[in-house]
């Protein structure tokens, strides 16, 4: 793969980019509220805010919002790119984009500059300080964008249904082909062609495959251990689709599951039933997550549920809201989050079932698609 | 996927890790740069850094680097997986890992300890600082892991040797299973899931299958367009297997191609064997690029070759040296490259040729055994 381009080589145009007047609308909230943070313009350049402000998809690029304007910078290699994705200014960099950033805030004579301190390298602060005029200051801020990104847009949740159901559908074809023998890696490598075959960019985290006790380990990579009959199979799948992502963990059984097996997988799937029950506007992520722990609680099961409820999701994997014991937040209507308790023990394998779930004015709608039945292949 | 476990969930075993002596063996040598660089430690968090120096194929960990000693720290998630993979005292941190950082710091006293500002981000550094005490001092050192990594062991070698073989097999296996009306997509899905199923953890980056005229653009990513005939297709895969990368690009002709195809090929290939040949210890990386250029010149398409002749790869995609026209340094044995001229040609399309290359006393290795005939399909 070739780097280093020192002329403009293009770079195809977005595929299916949201309409230009939301990120418009998105910078428009951003400058709207500069003013009560003290700041003349925000910077922004982490890939997944610069996305939702821009509808940049590109690898390098930074956006200095201001009020009632916004100027993007990238580099050669993303001209033609930028120019069919990004609706405000656009400033081709010819060296490093700190150079023309520093620049701009030099020529509009700008104080105090906003930026993402938990996404930018030291050398990248260090840098911009070091070219700015001696009036101008860098402030931190952080999580305003991920703030704004937690309420996802009608055209965002279209999006994230398309992204699930993708990931459904792929589930559904890449079990339907399991052979006798086939390992983790087989099935691992199946479900990420079929999500590919049916419309994904990729996989939005490495596909989880872990049969037998391997099972009990929350995020165990595949190995080329064969599924064996009498074992549990947790599938843990993701897609990102349009650029947005989706969530979902479904339990395989091979063979025919024991008493022990059937009640466990019942407690996970009453505490993941508990959980979705108490999701709505208004109610704290702790609530959520404490309804699923009571119900596990009721089994004997609480200590091993060793991870949080759920997260948020969208344009990246895991994004706010979190939804576990010691978070604070209350969720709000257009939230997009998982519920996935799970419950893990040592010796005898791991069950977790998990559903991306939408917070709606009434409660939630539960997008994903996948029977929660235990599957018995 | 779960995330913010609160309880030592485990993780599975490292798969296939080198030897530990290895790690141990490059701890001992920035240990012994310690003084020179008048450091009493060096702390790296990169994880590709750091899995250089510990074996750690974890997401989360740091490592403290002194005399005669290391410290690594993580979070209980890695526990187990630490305990394996790492050979050196393993701290687990129950909160943030700065704090526990923080705390040995103090507690050994240290004074000038090492960190890389290209690689962390500003908050990490704000919150180190404010934790250590104020007669220790954190001194910027960018690139000296780095520079010990552009160097590969033979065991390293012997990674990148089989990354590069699983790639060429995914290449063929993809390439005779495709059929008419096959699209961009289909083809890019299907070259990776034969490198997983060939023992790839991933690819190494999105693979770039980019057909007719957008072929021209050298970082495509593939569309729905279906491969024509008549047309150029340029295939740019890697893998990654047991950590390392490999790298390939390969030119397809669906049909029987014209004079100005061959004509064009021809030159790019004798660009990348003139490239080639100049490869061996000592010689200036400008000097390889240079010659692909200089063939490029004599038929009249040296402005169509937009980027630099090649890279360093091995535990990352990119990583130095650099072969480009404006770059410093000199090869030396041992150095795992890619060589890979092209030529972009608006209308027409682009033509790109690329082999991992190890540097060798006497000149190079060409790994990669896949034939530089354009492929006609």
């Amino acid at each position: 793969m070739a780097i280093n381009s020192h002329k403009a080589p293009q770079r195809e145009a977005a595929r299916g980019g949201l309409n230009h007047d939301e990120f418009w609308e998105r910078r428009q909230i951003v400058a709207a509220d500069l003013a009560n943070r003290k700041l003349d313009a925000f910077l922004v350049s982490f890939s997944a805010n610069l996305r939702y402000l821009s509808g940049f998809t590109g690898s390098n690029g930074s956006l200095l919002v201001l009020p009632g304007r916004a100027i993007f910078f990238t580099d050669p290699r993303y001209q033609i790119q930028a120019g069919q994705e990004v609706s405000c200014q656009v400033k081709i960099a010819k060296g490093p984009l700190v150079e023309d950033i520093a620049a701009a805030i030099a020529r509009l004579r700008l104080r105090r500059i906003g930026y993402e301190p938990a996404r930018m390298t030291c050398d990248w602060l260090d840098s911009l300080r070091s070219k700015i005029p001696a009036r101008a200051s860098l402030e931190p801020v952080n999580g305003w964008i991920e703030q704004l990104r937690m309420i996802k847009s009608p055209q965002e949740l279209e999006r994230i249904r398309r992204s699930v159901e993708t990931n459904s559908r792929a589930f559904e074809q890449a079990v339907k082909r399991m052979r006798a023998g086939a390992t983790e890696k087989d099935l691992a490598a199946e479900l990420e062609y079929r999500m590919r075959r049916l419309g994904a960019e990729k996989p939005a985290f490495e596909t989880i495959v872990a049969s037998g006790e391997r099972s009990a380990l929350p995020h165990a990579q595949p190995t080329v251990a064969s599924l064996k009959p009498g074992g549990l199979v947790v599938v843990d799948m993701g897609a990102f689709q349009d650029g947005y992502a989706s969530d979902m963990t479904r339990m395989l059984f091979l063979g025919s599951p024991g008493p022990k097996v059937r009640r466990t997988y019942r407690a996970v799937l009453e505490a993941q039933a508990a959980a979705i029950q108490a999701v709505r506007p208004g109610v704290s992520t702790a609530h959520v997550d404490r309804q699923a722990r009571k119900v596990l609680d009721s089994f004997g099961l609480e200590k091993a549920f060793v991870h949080s409820t759920g997260h948020g999701l969208g344009l990246e994997i895991h994004e706010p809201p979190r939804i576990g014991k010691k978070d604070k937040g209350r969720l709000e209507t257009g939230m997009a989050i998982t519920i996935e308790p799970g419950v893990y023990l040592e010796g005898f394998g791991g069950i977790r079932i998990e559903d991306t779930v939408v917070v709606t004015a009434n409660g939630c709608e539960i997008l994903t698609p996948t029977s929660k039945d235990l599957r018995l292949v």
